[in-house]
């Protein structure tokens, strides 16, 4: 099974004009539970809580919130400028994955043309992303394949980066699913991803599901488990990547690459063109989201650190290009660390 | 308040024989609770669930262990081979931290002068190891102000390493203290520490208690905090340092290492020459304790990974002394990344 988390249910709105549905991941793997979505202000929450997240999810997140916008200010009688503030709300939800945006503007053009352009064309960017996803997964698959002489392959992966960051199928996971149906997986270690658990709660369900073989282990234990050279490969995703391959993504990502660098082992990202900033030659102006630092001082409602500790929460980093092995992405697999930057396989 | 992590209790034990006094951190910083301790069951237990924990702190456990069992041994009638058994289950019920055997071997050949003879040289371990921080925590501060300009230092360190690691002060965490003291600390940047979160909720505890300015962040953000160049310099302690300076410390000390090396800022090992196991050459023959991998699927309780998915829990990791710039230790300061390994400063 592969789970949608993201899709728009034409009926699941209120006077029938349809509605965002999501998996509310923050509730995964305990309970699978829907979140519908028809208002602006419910959909800027949901994805600031991360009710859905990953990038190339955002990316239709942003496409389907015009859509949302447009049918609430029809149903709220408001004018032109309050839509556009509201679909501008949506765009700015969050700042670091380049994808937000871009699924927004994506189809902001069509909106003199209806709701029903901008819907279809939301839908068309849903299906054009799992396209994407599959053809980068078999670009990356091959391209590891071709450089790791081992009957069945083992590696790290950092965050999620499945079905449940995107609109199906997956970009780091989706090279996984690649080898994996192509018999060549023999292990996963899943890294937990502090503090949301994406790894933990959310990697090693899709995994899981799939019966692809795999441990969970906490982000700490990267570095020892490539250098012990329990690890092959590792592979990411990204939430945006400058033009010279410098690379944002879940905050942890560039311990995992410092040590593949070390161990001398590729280190690849996984991600759809839609996550490439040419506008950007290099990952230096890239915004960091800082998210609450409650996030690590209680877990689960529970207070772990001492009342008077704060916490200090970025929710990304940046991995320099001279660590990056290969940007795998549906045009073609970029190899940064040599040189070879995004430009190289721009249209 | 300085806290005691584990001292001896004249009269709390049954028979008015006396008991280990424990603070239970397994209960940090929510409540503080003492655990007594008269049998060596129990002190099993305890060291097994890191009610009593860090490498100096468990060498006391081991020195106060033989009292326990040689007190229970008269209590129950036990003969001399189940005294020593019991004294060897203590010395076995952690395998990386060499402090705990150390503890045991320090005080077991005073057997055959009785019980208080035993005790007292228990308690003088115990001042010595105090001695022992306070001296390696003074050079330690006076390595790295020699080698860092700068009015005030920001830091980041891994674990837990205070008092309650020690029987009293600490090792990395009283080079902080050392630091503070002479008002040359901006900031701490303390990894929370996963699984057990011993940075979050022990660390913090005790830098809010001195009043030391500090921030707790996930363990995956230490390698952007430093490449980010937001820290100075790193320092951490050590369960086993192997005679070139390899170090076993808890998981991820090893990952802040590579940042350390990647952003070239001095990464430092602190710990007393008991730590120190010149037996062994380097770190390739040091037992790395795998913990539950419960201890990662699930959360205070709370199943966090799928029901299928398993835990990979090795507790501690080595960092190669190439990574490792200065071991601070009482004898003096050892410069393992330049060469001078520990024999440089063995008695």
């Amino acid at each position: 099974m592969t789970l949608t988390a993201i899709s728009w249910d034409d009926t699941a709105g209120r006077d029938g004009r349809g509605a965002v549905r999501l998996i509310d991941q923050t509730l995964l793997p305990g309970t699978v539970v829907d979140r519908v979505t028809d208002t602006t202000d419910d959909l800027v929450e949901a994805i600031a809580v991360l009710a859905v997240r990953g990038a190339p999810a955002l990316g239709v997140a942003g496409a389907m919130g015009v859509v949302v916008a447009m049918d609430e200010g029809a149903r709220e009688g408001w004018d032109e400028a309050r839509i556009q503030a509201a679909v501008d709300r949506v765009r700015n939800a969050r700042p670091t994955a380049v994808n937000l945006a871009w699924g927004v503007d994506q189809v902001r053009p069509l909106m003199g043309h209806g709701r029903d352009a901008v819907l279809a064309a939301a839908r068309q960017l849903a299906g054009e992303d799992e396209a994407a996803n599959r053809e980068l997964s078999r670009l990356g698959a091959d391209w590891l394949l071709a450089r790791i002489d081992r009957p069945r392959l083992r590696l790290l992966t950092h965050c999620n980066t499945g079905s449940l960051a995107t609109s199906a199928w997956g970009t780091a996971l989706g090279v996984i699913r690649e080898l994996h149906a192509r018999d060549r997986i023999e292990l996963v270690y899943a890294d937990e991803t502090r503090p949301l658990l994406q790894g933990a709660r959310l990697t090693a369900f899709e995994l899981e599901q799939d019966g692809i073989p795999h441990v969970v282990q906490v982000d700490g234990a990267a570095a020892s488990t490539i250098l012990r050279g329990l690890v092959d490969f590792a592979v990411v995703g990204a939430d945006r990547i400058a033009a010279n391959g410098d690379a944002a993504n879940k905050i942890g990502t560039l311990g995992v690459a410092l040590a593949c660098r070390d161990a001398e082992i590729p280190f690849m990202v996984a991600a759809p063109w839609s996550t490439v900033d040419l506008s950007m030659a290099d990952g230096s102006g890239i915004e960091i989201e800082e998210r609450s630092g409650d996030e690590i001082t209680s877990l689960g409602g529970v207070q772990v650190a001492p009342e008077g500790s704060a916490g200090f929460n970025p929710a990304f980093d940046v991995t320099p290009a001279r660590l990056v092995d290969a940007v795998a992405t549906e045009r073609g697999v970029a190899e940064p660390r040599s040189g070879q930057d995004l430009w190289s396989i721009a249209p």
